[in-house]
């Protein structure tokens, strides 16, 4: 159930020796067509990565016969030396799967600032197009490959009872926040979509989707959100029934990744409603995502309104801080801007919690999920590099 | 030397019983004199605590006659009785030391959405306007009633060779960011000004100061900083004197709010030059300073420029990702957005931490102050009002 799931994509994740712990570290994914459409979302940090600047080149024309993918590095900041291994690991590709190097895009992630070993990559990725596989055991193989300080692999599939699907594979941990696309995801279907209509689903999808993951609120360097077509269905869907479902599926990811956050032990929705317009909405959600004494006071499972109030008043959204409501897992803390229900009627002990903000102003809404700001997270990012 | 360093103040620090803990929580500090001109700055968060409501208007027309501030309470989303108790606050400070309610100052600062104990408040404003005094132990009774996770009280002074004197005294710890002013701090001077002399003096002092402060990216709703001059040294100041007095003395008392942040192992400087304009150069760095991945890495001593660059890119400063020069305590790890030095060159165990970012493309620059992310900050906040 990932990204083989749809037919005429074959898959595999192998060990090339970029991470220094031995585990699977490199992945690759072909489309055998008959079409090799596709679309993708890019990290919107103008510091970008060398698998970016490539990459962005390749997706132009809306042809994409492959994609590769290595966790243990992600060649940003590495200058000359750091794009042309780049270019040489699409070459690789190209040479062993038998397709056009400018068909290939390449996805890095890891440390920013350190070389990639090009040897250990090229060998990896020699070893990939040999183990390519049509099987669930390939892809999985492939979504491990792309994890960092997930703890676990994520994907996710989706069959339409037209005779197409979708399948996808995730990794995203930390420096989770969006804008557009803030980790690594590889969508494929069997559909029979051009690359335009790929866009626009994508694009639509990541919209409400990836794009309202705010975790840490650290804009990555390298990430990226593909869609590839194979057509090997041989059926052309229902546009409306494909948008729904690649959002679904899109969201599905995304939650598996607020999941497995770097340390978090909490997995806060935070639905804005009563908005003027649905970006005042995700102004203000984002807002309260990005507050430290909010996210830790979440983790004290302290329902602390006063902390989400002095958020928002920092948004140019319209609205009179007097007339808010804010809930916390069902109970109305505050109404009109002051205390209603006591705190100690909240209970923020489970790992979900539902804050929801009304803004009684207009009738957008939008909802951001985010984690709490835990001992963990501070540890697991003090000693990342070291 | 604080604020009953210049002449014509006096000052108070009681216990009211506001704070669980029974320390000092009530000050007031009152301006005997002959002037009694002022300027205050305010926080620019538009969810506003109830003293920020009153003292808009008192200060309007610019004469302050004292100045009451109480710790153990924010008095911030609690309605029309929460307002009620600020208007009581200082109608009880003009009966008991005989000036107009109209021109006290009020502020509170606290836990948010709580009613603070309005007899208990105005048992202490009467019992703290039994208490003034010039000496500098009522002075430092001021500065340690209005600490609130503040480890110690903080205080400054000046004092002219021309026969004019600044003193001051402010609180921080949490919540310490920006946007006007973001704590609560009150500056007496004994010199002749008028009230647009001090606005003018006070804004061009925050402004590269306490607005530089940026330790956890949190804006409060109860933030103040206020002038006040009584004129009793005779003395009309060298206005370029005095503003420069003015601008050293706030730094004085911002770096020890940096000093005291909460749960803060690392002081950060993060200098930015070669930006355009000044604008750009806060931008950037302060950028740097909301990065929590940034943040966590300095408290691990771990010199991760990817993170520095990272944050960088996401602001809307011209500059080119890859002209940019990253140095650390004096260590050059990134030149032309590529690494430099070696990482382990890097000594990051002092508290003090120096960040220089070159954009390399104009002449303008500035400096942002800010704090690591620790465990302590985490528990110190998740902890806070339980």
């Amino acid at each position: 159930m990932t990204v083989t799931t749809p037919a005429g994509f074959a898959a595999a994740g192998v060990r090339a020796g970029l991470k220094s712990n031995g585990n699977l570290d490199l992945a690759l994914v072909v489309n055998r067509g008959p079409l090799n459409a596709a679309a993708a979302v890019f990290t919107s940090n103008r510091a970008q990565a060398n698998p970016i600047i490539w990459s962005r080149q390749v997706i132009a024309d809306g042809q994409v016969s492959a994609i590769v993918l290595n966790s243990g590095g992600a060649n940003c900041f590495t200058g000359a030396e750091g794009f042309q291994t780049t270019h040489a690991t699409a070459e690789g590709v190209a040479a062993a799967v038998g397709v056009d190097a400018g068909d290939v895009l390449v996805c890095s992630t890891g440390l920013i600032g350190d070389q990639l070993d090009r040897a250990k990559l090229l060998a990896g990725v020699t070893a990939a197009a040999e183990a390519l596989d049509t099987s669930d055991e390939a892809g999985a193989d492939a979504a491990a490959a792309i994890i960092t300080t997930d703890t676990h692999a994520k994907t996710a599939a989706y069959r339409s009872a037209a005779g197409w699907s979708l399948g996808g594979m995730a990794k995203g941990a930390g420096m989770l926040a969006p804008g557009l696309a803030t980790m690594l995801v590889v969508i494929t279907t069997d559909a029979v979509l051009d690359s335009a209509q790929l866009d626009a689903a994508l694009r639509s999808a990541t919209g409400v989707t990836f794009d309202r993951l705010d975790s840490d609120g650290c804009m990555s360097t390298n990430d990226q959100v593909t869609l590839l077509a194979s057509g090997a269905s041989g059926v052309t869907p229902d546009l409306a029934e494909f948008a729904e479902a690649l959002r679904e599926l899109s969201l599905d990811l995304a939650l598996q990744l607020q999941g497995d956050a770097e340390g978090a032990s909490h997995d806060i929705a935070i639905e804005v409603v009563g908005a003027e317009t649905e970006a005042d909405a995700v102004e203000v959600g984002r807002s309260v995502a990005r507050n430290n004494l909010f996210k830790a006071a979440v983790f004290g499972n302290d329902p602390n309104w006063g902390r989400v109030l002095a958020a928002i008043g920092t948004t140019q959204a319209p609205f009179d801080p007097y007339a808010v409501d804010v809930s916390m897992n069902g109970v109305r803390v505050c109404s009109a801007g002051g205390p209603d229900r006591p705190r100690d009627e909240v209970d923020l002990t489970s790992r979900a919690v539902h804050v929801l903000i009304d803004l009684h102003y207009g009738a957008a809404e939008a909802t951001i999920y985010t984690n709490d700001l835990t001992h963990d997270y501070v540890h697991e990012n003090s000693a990342y590099s070291s």
